[in-house]
């Protein structure tokens, strides 16, 4: 293998493949990036077992190929070195001992090579009738649902986010079994199979950071046990959790006692600014009670305080009702959205509390009240 | 006490006094910051017993003094509600059971207050006769110079810097026993006797982060035990530390074998890449050798592989050598100046490295050569 090329063309596809090489793995090889030349261009390729990472870089946009071949070499100290080095043509190049010699007029890196054979046989060919979603729509869904899903390996399939696509919508569920989110967007397409997958969310979270802002969409082609992700030259692939994922439709009510609708931004500063005298042992516990035109938030750390915070609200009805919940789980569901005005649904004290938007019902965020008495 | 005031205008002096108080002390007290509301306006103390910080806002820039007096309360939490409340005026009053009850139309605290009397009472008289000094050239002082203090408290004294001054000449020194900084500057004033004090480091630090920049003297006020700057509306005071500065005039060599100017930055990016290949345990070892018209600078992590960077210098005779050194504390060394070359100046492999800047001799680094054979 041997070619020059810039080293902010190499950089801009070493940022993608680096979060693909896993930090921690004590298997060597996973914790490299290969490296294939073709007569077509430099393909980049790493993975931890989990996810698969592979970009492209054409063979116009490489300043020379001199020798085609294939190396893997170690990603963290391949992807520093590039980074470090100034923004001008690099040359890189298979010697003798399987070394990777990466050098310009000034400097010169020799790189101990791993060998190819061992890097781990992906196969990460595309299937003929991907699923197309507008990525900044894809994004979205991702930013607006992967905050609720559990953290916790106690329950694997929580861990993920729940994809439902029946005919041409798409469901996208995260719960932790104390709060819920739910997205619903319409496809441009058909499917002809149900589809009910988990998908790993510390996955799609890495695969948000890899999607670039453009017009074009992201094609998901979905497998048996893993799902590629397609965009721009880039390729992503991560395996699928095992299990069943809980049915949540019968959790989410559609009819409430009462329904309060009020700014997103004032309710959140005042959560914000109440949740200085909650305690995080107490899961940030908060109260909310409502009057006639106005709700109040409270909360007291008993050593240091006492808070009230007052916001003017619409109500659908007369009723009131006194409840509490986690300020820090109420201002996540709020982060999701991007209206200005949001509605809190309440069916009494124990009972689930639903977060819309007043423009839309394409999220709904759930979160569990607390007892506290 | 009560009173109105800015939102902004109290943030910008808590932002100061913050800096005062202690985070990790076990003495309730020292986490709280002192309010002092007279006639003339409001004044904000913290202290952690080592460093103390005074702030005043004149009345003219409160909105309504209603009532004097003074409370102590936690620094944190009136820090992080003025914070979070909205860019508008805020009240603060002193109620019954010695609460501060802090609000505004929508939002109300009640913060549990400490005994005023319990409040360190620190002496924080001026003295007469300040050293005064522009304080971009202070600032930078400290910054040029701290890094290379001690950060183990084996020997209490190297982690400080030492200040000297004679006459109208400022000499200020910091060292870790592997390498040294060296300011010097002349004053516009002349000091009677001799001054020789040690001030931690890290007090300097927090000092630094304080000052804003503008045209004004910073005023230097030494006492016996400690020193009191003053600046703006804010006076910070710092305790000494106890002991003998080593005599380091004698260290620092001004006859050299040999002295290598080159372009400071290409030096910089190539130790930068170097140190890739260098390891933490052994101290970043990396080697440089001279030749006719260029440097080498070389390391190596046999399981990873190596790197050699060259760089085009300038010397002032035929001489050469061979020297080991930590790259880290030649890129700490060289991140101190701001001209576009430097002079490295060599004695031999086991003598001191000195790094001048062309322009001028104001500032001295020295580090020590590391032995490799």
């Amino acid at each position: 293998m041997k070619l020059k090329i810039k080293q902010s063309k190499l950089m801009e596809h070493l940022n993608y493949v680096i979060k693909g090489v896993s930090t921690k793995n004590l298997i060597p090889i996973l914790n490299c990036i290969k490296m294939d030349l073709t007569s077509d261009g430099l393909y980049l390729m790493s993975t931890d077992n989990e996810i698969a990472i592979k970009t492209f870089i054409p063979r116009q946009e490489i300043e020379e190929i001199v020798e085609t071949g294939s190396i893997v070499v170690s990603g963290k100290y391949i992807y520093e070195i590039i980074r470090k080095m100034p923004n001008n043509l690099v040359n890189l190049e298979e010697v003798v001992d399987s070394k990777l010699y990466i050098y310009n007029d000034n400097s010169s890196f020799n790189l101990n090579c791993n060998n190819v054979n061992d890097f781990p046989d992906l196969n990460l060919d595309v299937s003929k009738n991907p699923i197309c979603i507008d990525r900044r729509i894809f994004k979205n869904i991702i930013n607006q649902t992967s905050f609720a899903a559990s953290t916790q390996e106690s329950r694997p399939v929580l861990t993920g986010i729940n994809f439902k696509i029946e005919n041409d919508v798409m469901e996208c569920v995260a719960t932790d079994s104390y709060r819920l989110s739910k997205k619903t967007i319409k496809l441009n397409c058909n499917v002809e199979n149900l589809i009910n997958i988990i998908i790993p969310t510390k996955n799609l979270n890495e695969l948000v950071k890899l999607i670039n802002d453009n017009e074009e969409d992201i094609e998901m082609h979905i497998f048996n046990n893993k799902v590629i992700f397609k965009f721009d030259n880039i390729i992503m692939m991560t395996t699928l959790i095992n299990g069943t994922y809980p049915d949540t439709a019968k959790l989410i009510p559609t009819e409430f006692m009462l329904e309060v609708s009020l700014n997103l931004n004032e309710l959140y500063t005042a959560l914000d600014r109440a949740s200085l005298l909650t305690n995080q042992d107490d899961k940030n516990t908060i109260n909310l009670e409502t009057f006639d035109d106005k709700i109040k938030i409270s909360s007291n750390i008993p050593e240091i305080g006492n808070v009230e915070e007052n916001i003017i609200v619409k109500k659908n009805n007369k009723e009131n009702i006194k409840i509490s919940f986690s300020s820090k789980y109420m201002m996540d569901a709020l982060k999701a959205f991007t209206a200005d005005d949001v509605i809190i649904c309440f069916n009494g004290e124990v009972k689930p509390i639903i977060i819309k938007s007043s423009d839309n019902q394409d999220l709904i965020e759930l979160i569990l009240p607390i007892r506290t008495y």
